[in-house]
């Protein structure tokens, strides 16, 4: 149960979303521009970048959705997405990929455990500076996300179809308008 | 010295924001909204929430930030901002500002470090559900923006003055026209 009255029975940052519309915009155009928006990295890679991040945080209800997200628009779907948060070592993704889901795993921990190594062997597979930012972001940006959905005890359903619904509706029409079309 | 290129001089997130403004437009909006946006929490109490966790996560420039922002907006200064992020417990702070920094610290560590009791603690001192619900979410935007600023290795200037310049700028204009006025 969640920690607060919410006013609503939605799950994870839905339910939160609804409850505090004045930060719900902000918070899905952070994710539009960051997972959608123009890049060299693919939807599917940054998705993936997400769900990683939000594996690591042991947060169920965005580890759920953004391996849906991921597996949606990643070739190898739910596969490759399970085998890269698991055991990132042996996954069939590419170097690149892999170099950064290394770097994203660091910020994880703290934006100081990131070294010039992680740097170095990103750029070694031929990823590039903006690559890398992105990246970061993205990794940083979950770790707020995460917090907010668990450090509020928002619920995570158990049906895998909840989340490969709502993969759906973000992957035909993005984070601001699905929220539009749920009336937020 | 930055892990990438960012082209431009500028300490902190301010040189990320100048490197990549198709992010940096959403991030100030998102700092506007919190720490801002209309609030039963003062403005000087939500910066510092999130000077406390920026302290926490030891990153020098958000730390130095919002204890300036802070310390601009909060009656006692300077010298409560450094009080509060050092001890919290003896601090000259009113007991519901201490409960809701207790429960940013528990954000910090982990979504899932949240607990019944801190949400308790925080309720007896007569802290609104909307209060417990923001002050988690600053959390968990400090823990974005902290690893953001420290895992490009940005760096943050020595000299105190740089904070307070910046801060008479957010105090008067806020985040997003503050960044504005700099061509951002």
């Amino acid at each position: 149960m969640p920690h607060i009255e919410l006013g609503n029975d939605e799950p994870g940052i839905r339910g939160l979303m609804r409850y505090r519309p004045e930060t719900a915009g902000v918070l899905n155009e952070l994710a539009e521009v960051l997972l959608r928006g123009d890049n060299t990295l693919s939807r599917g890679e940054r998705e993936l970048i997400a769900s990683y991040v939000s594996t690591l945080n042991k947060c169920r209800f965005c580890s759920a959705s953004h391996s849906a997200f991921a597996a949606a628009q990643l070739p190898g779907g739910a596969e490759i997405v399970a085998h890269a948060c698991s055991d990132l070592d042996t996954a069939p993704i590419t170097d690149k990929l892999k170099a950064l889901l290394r770097l994203a795993g660091a910020v994880q921990q703290s934006g100081t455990a990131v070294t010039e190594s992680h740097i170095t062997a990103a750029r070694e597979t031929g990823a590039t500076d903006l690559e890398i930012h992105d990246t970061v972001l993205i990794a940083a940006a979950f770790c707020m996300y995460n917090r907010y959905v668990d450090g509020l005890a928002t619920f995570a359903p158990d049906d895998p179809e909840a989340y490969t619904k709502t993969a759906d509706l973000i992957v035909t029409h993005g984070y601001t308008a699905s929220m539009a079309q749920r009336g937020l």
